[in-house]
């Protein structure tokens, strides 16, 4: 069959499905057990599904969106405003912004986010790729959405610095309480931060 | 390509994966975009390994475990002692007891438990082939693996109850204590069995 013929198929298939991200072995050998009670219904158009999306979704050269189209359906849109970037740390990010629809510029994926602790830095990110991207859109803001964690707060500073001699706005996204909130239950950093930037009610 | 490609790749894939057992939307989309970002190291690996597992993965007709070979290499083996039959509701089980190598007997897996319910009922469960595999073996111990839930220790009686008239020995897993468990975190169903079953020390 192939070179793995000679392992047990069933214990390389846990094995893989343990590999995944939020996966271990024990919801490994569960999920491999429910395929096998329904191979022709969920087995083998899942096989399929995994193949066809490795063969057709690409990545967008000018953004980093995943998409069945090469530049991204996004970066395609006439209708969006290309003079805002929205810079995200991953596709998924991207997506929860979209999944909001109250964004119509474009997007840049930086590919993560600076940590000393993975040990990822400036030259793991596309911030060159970023500059290159606003100077040729001509871009007039760069909003970077990137997560209210150390990682993503020293990445928003060290992103900033580096376009600070750029003729661009520079904004970040708002804290404060999240919609749905109750006081009562919010760490004391997001009340100081919601407090500090308090508006006219 | 096929039927479904007419819809999106990448949302179909988010949707079956999001279909397994322990998995929502989110982690679905988070296992999907994990596989994009490794095609050739892990999307396109584990789609071949999903197929080959559907393709040689078969049912034992003897014992209802999951093996290359049918029988099985449980019931194949004859060092293993055919006289005892230990029942468990599914597969999963059966791994549970033999990855502890403390029983060297036959299994045989009913498919589930009888529950109220979701309208699980003695026909769905693969009683009348259990009995016919006590006659088969000529089966001296019934040994009934099941879980210590209400609907285990239903099934657990029901089966008793229908197997009271053949000459073999039925009984079940201990009920107490587990190894390692401390007494303060216990249950006090748990602890009241442990009482009632205790043993000289």
């Amino acid at each position: 069959m192939n070179h793995n013929s000679d392992t047990n198929p069933l214990d390389h298939l846990v094995k893989m499905l343990a590999s995944l991200p939020g996966l271990g072995h024990r919801s490994a050998r569960r999920i491999a057990l429910h395929l096998l009670q329904k191979r022709d219904k969920t087995m083998l158009p899942l096989a399929r599904a995994i193949q066809e999306a490795a063969e057709r979704v690409e990545t967008c050269n000018a953004c980093g969106n995943l998409d069945l189209c090469n530049p991204c359906k996004i970066c395609c849109d006439t209708k969006r405003d290309s003079k805002k970037i929205c810079v995200v740390a991953q596709v998924s990010d991207l997506w929860a912004i979209e999944r909001t629809s109250a964004f119509r510029g474009t997007y840049f994926v930086l590919g993560g986010l600076l940590s000393a602790l993975d040990g990822i830095g400036p030259e793991d990110l596309k911030i060159h790729r970023l500059i290159e991207r606003i100077n040729e859109l001509e871009t007039e803001e760069v909003i970077l959405a990137l997560s209210a964690t150390v990682d993503g707060q020293s990445t928003a500073h060290y992103i900033a610095d580096r376009l600070a001699s750029l003729p661009v706005d520079i904004t970040r996204l708002a804290h404060g309480v999240p919609v749905g909130g109750e006081l009562d239950y919010l760490d004391e950093g997001t009340i100081t931060t919601a407090l500090k930037s308090r508006s006219a009610a």
